[in-house]
């Protein structure tokens, strides 16, 4: 079913969708998808030899496996199958799954990826962001980039909230995070338990970092029609006053707990116009959303303990598929798509 | 224009507005979209002698009229200036303004309109809501109903806060107004400086109440997907502990503040669902507007003073006018639509 179809459509066939990335998260978005009666899942593609040739729902370690579900490790194989979209989540980096979605739009399938630079990659990408948009409209399908932040609490959240808003000068949003609970690929991510020296190192090798911040600014930004010229962004460590232990991981008293990362967004005179401010640390105390506006009226929205990272990022991204495939063809971002709650028991 | 087309047609003339009726609220709507860069103010429809024939700057009483755009008493003289959107704020009820709208959308204008029921009338109009649908569709415009209840904090902002849960049993929203600040009809529509029997009797003849919570209950049921089969309203008094005085009035301890008013959706066997109350009185202490999703994960938002009635139903209508302009011709309600900010400086 190419996109651009009402849904109506929807009432008469499931969704055919193929889970592109089987690592954490997309085992996440498989499991969720299963549970919904208008999808059915007909392949999924991971190049990891632990994963590839076996039963899906045996990969994802779901109860009720096997699923009669394929992982392929040719996309090309799995894409053959004609899927109405593809989960994609294998990379942050754009330019890295250049490829696999060029792919999948030539194979006429709509795209919901978390691949964090995709969200908003009109600054930060803007070549890559222009090819994306033809080839889709080629295809006559549609993509979107998102997931819970970038696509959620930093950005469209922001957005949507801005509607009861007649000015607007400046905007914040400070998300904190504790990563004790979260999974140990994100608390390496985040550089927990390094010392100051080796985090600040791995922060310059770009490895650790949470990716996605200036995609979140460049979109409030335009969205609010806020003056921003320039976009910076800083990591620093956040490091621990007390000894923190996790399930999987010790961290050190002085030593980094996280990340202290701000994205800004900046007037041509230096003015900050866009503040996001992302904590993410094992022990945080006092997790939560906040956004603030400035303007007329002064507004501010607090999510209290935050929105879970890897529940919210399934969530957003399940939710997002009806939403794309009845989206007009080519490159949308979370900002302009009408995202709700796609549930269980909707009939395909 | 005809709606339906993309927004990037509007970069090439401004839009083109009718204000239709100008009462409190269309008079802060008419200052709001003057300040709007993009949008070209082109007449103003109100029957009232007091209004009709004089100066629409003049009538809202901005300081920069005469704006040179006329109040006609009679629709179709304004009507046939062509706009391309009508802003429509006369009536709460919409079997009441059926004739206006459908006169609007005859004229091939879009509409955004303050009319309570038609925020989501598929329940509780299911007659009108297809009518509408129809004569818009035959005419390619679309129309909503929004604002900031019905429209955004009790149910658009509900729909929007599920994207990140999984599954959702129950949603609750909570809304408390502190109306001392506000302008006096609102204040008497709320009842209050009524004694407790006038109140009740008020109610029961329709007169004081607020509009839209049923609207809003329906939304967020399928929206959510929630089988809700009934949905009922209660408004009770909120009765005033200590004497309070406004602007405009004094309510004595023990009579009426404002309302308490709250509208449930219940499944077939009486479970419920759906919870929104509304608390709108003079002298509230505590005003917010919160929302609680339970489900998975359990989820809760809180806007702290809460969205200011006014000012954000202005906004949100404004803020909604280029979105309807790009949406597909119909009736659409603000669950479907992507809004967001609108801002003084976009261009034309």
């Amino acid at each position: 079913m190419p996109c651009g179809h009402n849904t109506e459509n929807l009432v008469k066939k499931k969704i055919r969708a193929i889970q592109y990335g089987v690592g954490p998260i997309g085992a996440s978005i498989a499991k969720l998808m299963r549970e919904k009666q208008a999808i059915e899942i007909i392949g999924a593609i991971d190049l990891d030899p632990a994963k590839a040739g076996r039963d899906l729902g045996e990969v994802v370690g779901a109860q009720d496996a096997p699923w009669g579900v394929k992982v392929f490790a040719d996309a090309k194989e799995a894409l053959d199958l004609n899927p109405d979209v593809v989960i994609h989540s294998t990379s942050s980096s754009l330019a890295k799954v250049m490829d696999q979605l060029t792919a999948c739009l030539e194979a006429q399938s709509c795209i919901v990826s978390t691949c964090e630079e995709l969200s908003y990659p009109f600054r930060t990408h803007p070549e890559l962001a222009a090819k994306l948009d033809t080839t889709a409209k080629e295809w006559g399908v549609a993509l979107v980039g998102t997931g819970v932040n970038p696509g959620f609490v930093m950005d469209k959240l922001v957005v949507t909230l801005a509607a009861v808003s007649q000015h607007i000068e400046n905007a914040k949003a400070l998300r904190i995070v504790d990563a004790s609970k979260r999974r140990l690929p994100l608390q390496k991510k985040i550089g927990a338990g390094m010392t100051v020296d080796e985090f600040r190192a791995q922060v310059k090798a770009g490895v650790v970092k949470h990716v996605g911040l200036p995609e979140s600014v460049a979109m409030v930004a335009d969205s609010l029609n806020l003056p921003v010229e320039t976009i910076t962004e800083t990591i620093d460590p956040k490091v621990a006053t007390d000894r923190v232990q996790t399930e999987y991981l010790t961290v050190e008293k002085g030593q980094a707990a996280g990340v202290h990362q701000i994205g800004r967004g900046l007037s041509k005179d230096g003015k900050e116009l866009v503040n996001l401010e992302l904590q993410m640390y094992v022990g945080a105390k006092d997790p939560a959303d906040t956004i603030t506006l400035t303007g007329h009226p002064n507004i501010s929205l607090a999510i209290p303990g935050g929105s879970h990272g890897d529940i919210a990022t399934a969530s957003v991204v399940v939710n997002s598929i009806p939403v794309i495939l009845d989206a007009p063809a080519g490159l949308r971002t979370s900002r302009d798509l009408p995202i709700g709650f796609f549930s269980p028991n909707a009939k395909p």
